[in-house]
């Protein structure tokens, strides 16, 4: 049964939006489960809401129904769109915020044509409320994908800054900082396998450099920096106990190089 | 059936009130589905809380239950009320925060006195745990309203500034500023197509002018002013993929002028 | 049956880490019913933590469980555990953050070591996701808690500092400060009845004098400082619709004086 039903908004929660997307939902869905994934994306970043999706939309209950409504374009020309990868269903703005789902996974997809499935006279600020609860909603209540509107073949993507490599290592990005100031780059783990391996290596990133790449946070002294394979799969560099993002005097878009040493090379 | 209960509060979320209203509620109607409205209300602003519950409140399914707790007045004077707007439920203070919602309709309600319905020993500064909390579960488990307490005839209701019509067009204020920069004024579509209609119209607010209202932000270029009705039935100012409280300077409380052009006028 | 979860941490919104925990709770207990306690935790602020759990936690249903991440040392030493505490069940790290609630109650508690109730490949930097929340869902599904591991003697404790008492009176100190800036105290209602009780007292707290302990705000003109007990049984100053923090110019960890007067002392 389908009866999870998930939002991810850059509303936050001090507005009417979410609450009113919620209250479209139950009076189609009576029974659905209403889960939060994040409110607090920061407005319009439909890469941030991305990254917040890869991270966490996956591991819900088979036939849940993720709500996405990171939305600039709102009431303009990007199509409302509906999608199944593996057995979740995504509903939102076909703007690039299903990216980093989409990137290594089939899917279906329609473009949201069926107005039957929409609240009536929708608004053109808030498809949200208008469209896109009622649609997710109808989908959490079985009605099937392509019933909604026309099949689509691919997809707006959005480009993901991908890490360079080279002969003297990795050069990736600082794409996320979480609450706690932990740095998450774009370098993920079977990168680092591939190019780094166990081979001797030298980090630089902000005002730091690391000389190696730990199993967790405890490994270093209090208040010292650590670079580790973070729970979403990439490199990140955080402090125990403390602030990286402060301390290190990063911010999201700074670079993170991975140099490697030579056997021979002083440590100085 | 009535087991849907919103919360709407002025408590944020870092303490445990919130979560100990749950908690009661939750041992009186164990089946009870509970949405957060929203507990980001500025401190003490009822005026802010009954634009939320506008907005939100009556869109929920028939029977809901809505507890609101904005209440500077906690442990004096001003009554604890329950009442019926509609099909839907509402207890909180009477100190105004109803007064979007009873301005256009016609509702029951009653003074909260039946302390039956009530936790044992109610503190004198949290009756949203004490008195609200029960007796919202008890009401979404079929207490009849008027088993709560003695009908009252009129709630206190709190003025909200209404817009100024003239042969010179409207004058208006801005009433919200929500979380993208967008500025929500007091003047409705209905006195627009009154006042305004399709003749031509010079809007002043903030440090701009604007010479038309558009049906959505897309209609000007990103980085550019426009007005078009909101999804609450409001006139709204916004800046397409911007924020107009930064970029036209405006705060809440603001003026907005929409001044009637004689066709024969020059634009300069 | 044991069917509502809660989930206190210190990940706020903005991150996909609630939202993991809660797919893999629905995964196991499909119908858990998921009530957020706080996210909003200042980071690994474990006496924050504990704070608010000891307000909230046992006002639940019987048969509750608790999950709890405020964890500065996820992956070092510190042991994963879940204890029950009259009928309520928690699950956390061993870090102090139960403190608060067992330190006047029984309770049972046995350290995490059953894999079997985990995710598959934990990660050393996100138990949240894969000890806290599978083991949390499983307990809430009926697994016995002697299942789950190995029994504990005694858990980590927090020393909480508390209030002195001499002949001059108490001397207490701010331990908490509520979003609307309201002073809570480490000062209980049982310890001012024992060393103040009808005694004249004059109290001393930032840059502010009071004279009584009055029974709510209300007891005091609009903008002016009041002291009274709590919603969570402690002393605390206010201001009558006004912010203490702010207007007292004090903060957490500030000391509050309660000195008796004698009988006969000028008010001056």
């Amino acid at each position: 049964m389908r009866n999870v039903i998930t939002l991810t908004t850059d509303f936050g929660l001090q507005d009417y939006y979410v609450s009113a997307m919620k209250a479209v939902m139950l009076n189609i869905a009576a029974d659905a489960r209403l889960v939060d994934i994040s409110h607090e994306i920061p407005s319009q970043d439909i890469m941030a809401g991305s990254w917040i999706l890869k991270n966490s939309a996956m591991l819900f209950p088979s036939g849940t129904v993720h709500t996405v409504v990171i939305d600039p374009g709102v009431g303009t020309e990007r199509d409302p769109v509906a999608l199944k990868i593996n057995d979740q269903f995504f509903v939102g703005p076909d703007n690039g915020i299903f990216s980093l789902l989409t990137s290594d996974k089939d899917y279906q997809a329609v473009r949201l044509t069926n107005e039957d499935y929409w609240r009536e006279n929708p608004s053109n600020t808030f498809h949200g409320r208008d469209i896109f609860a009622p649609v997710a909603a109808h989908l959490s209540e079985g009605v099937p994908l392509d019933e909604l509107g026309d099949p689509i073949d691919e997809l707006v993507t959005y480009r993901w800054t991908v890490p360079i490599a080279d002969k003297d290592g990795l050069e990736g990005m600082v794409i996320h900082i979480d609450k706690f100031g932990n740095l998450v780059t774009n370098i993920t783990e079977e990168l680092l396998e591939e190019v780094i391996g166990d081979k001797q290596v030298r980090i630089y990133v902000g005002n730091t450099i690391l000389d190696e790449i730990a199993t967790t946070f405890g490994k270093v002294t209090e208040g010292e920096p650590v670079a580790y394979i973070g729970s979403s799969g990439m490199l990140e560099v955080g402090i125990n106990k403390g602030n990286a993002e402060e301390m290190l005097s990063v911010q999201k878009g700074a670079q993170i190089s991975l140099i490697l040493q030579k056997e021979s090379q002083p440590e100085s």
